[in-house]
């Protein structure tokens, strides 16, 4: 555990600003900080990229007049009501394409199924749609040795997403990549209260520290994109990375069977 | 909002001891706290209520050994490899059986697929499995009311659960009852950063401060059946209910088609 384990931590957002591309995003967290209560990085603490703008950052956004839709294209924009330029972009930043709804495409990317494979229209300019990080686990490593090198700090870093749930209204976090933090707790095999052990609980840390971190950053024009928990008693671990399960362990692909 | 906006909250766990049937939980609270950074129950405070140690103290656990099962829990006990006993209690708590894995059924109730229909061997004495509360929206209400009686202070109170989600490892939070807290925030229509109008966002904060809370509680014998979250700025609602999605809206059920 870092750093000691205790019984309460502090969420705090890091209103930088409009990022575009090229922006050195660790400098404008640095700077913005000094701004915030929590001042300035410390070891222990757990930063949380939303990746829309850390993309933007990284070149990730797309005019979409300089896209030219295949055959493919147009016709999902016709089933399902969107830009062919847009159903374009979703095709090739997807594996695949597994159905969809009015205004989204169903695609497989990262063995997830994500709307639009994640490229979205919002916060980017007129014309244009931001796509996620091209390597959002590369992105985490990077930006903690960012870190490091920058203030001598050991801290964690996820990028995080949003998705929607199975039959449940509005949007919460999801963790695409991380970097010195174990994303999954194990606790099979740990007691429970009565002393029985728990048989299948594994708990996604990463994937509720980012919904955590959504609770600040919202999707409209509140400009917090980066958000720093402090006080949280994170498993550490170098070469953990983001994981899926396989589809025979999914509840939801085994409905009704 | 309420109380004010600002750029940073706490999340306090609060370690009660084992609580059983008939135990006054809000009074385990107040008592508690006293020993946590928090200290006390404040207005605009969240308090989030685990709810397999809140259905213990409304005597919602039951033993095994009390039930018969019927033919169709012979069925899918044998189907599944569960427990009879446990299969015919899932049933009685369902409205229908959608499904299986091995060790789980996947059953529909209140509108959600729920592995087990939230039935529990976990932290109930041996034999005995706990039950969701029966109504969390109403004990979300009767909490916040006591809650309210004995402190003077106008919280919002919401009941939690664990959920997977689709081809990802490991649980996180929703929020199954909530009580004078608005548990969607609508940001349709908000301007983005370019000022281009958000189409289809709602955030789901509930569900988010829910997977926040589980950060401390965990599943396992840590015994924190409540967390107080301090400092969000959350938007009041003395009627707000968690709220599914129609089947034709949802995503996941849309697969393929």
């Amino acid at each position: 555990m870092y750093p000691h384990m205790s019984g309460f931590f502090s969420v705090y957002g890091i209103s930088t600003g409009l990022l575009v591309s090229g922006d050195d995003i660790i400098d404008r967290v640095i700077s913005s900080l000094k701004d915030t209560e929590a001042k300035s990085i410390e070891n222990g603490d757990i930063l949380l990229f939303a990746e829309s703008p850390l993309s933007t950052t990284e070149g990730r956004n797309i005019r979409l007049d300089d896209i030219t839709p295949s055959a493919e294209a147009y016709r999902l924009s016709e089933k399902y009501h969107l830009d062919a330029r847009l159903a374009e972009v979703v095709i090739q930043e997807s594996d695949t394409i597994v159905g969809g709804v009015p205004g989204y495409l169903l695609a497989g990317k990262w063995d997830l199924i994500l709307p639009n494979a994640g490229v979205d229209e919002s916060n980017a300019p007129d014309g244009w749609v931001t796509r996620l990080p091209a390597d959002p686990e590369a992105s985490a490593k990077r930006l903690r040795d960012e870190i490091r090198e920058r203030t001598g700090k050991d801290t964690a870093v996820i990028i995080i997403d949003s998705r929607t749930h199975s039959m449940r209204l509005g949007v919460s976090g999801v963790a695409i990549g991380c970097s010195g933090i174990q994303p999954i707790s194990d606790e099979r095999g740990k007691p429970d209260l009565y002393g029985n052990k728990l048989q299948v609980t594994r708990r996604a840390i990463a994937d509720s520290l980012a919904s955590t971190a959504e609770l600040l950053m919202g999707e409209a024009s509140e400009g917090v994109p980066v958000v720093l928990v402090r006080g949280y008693p994170y498993i550490r671990c170098e070469n953990c990375r983001i994981e899926t399960i396989p589809a025979e362990e999914d509840l939801f692909l085994n409905l009704g069977k």
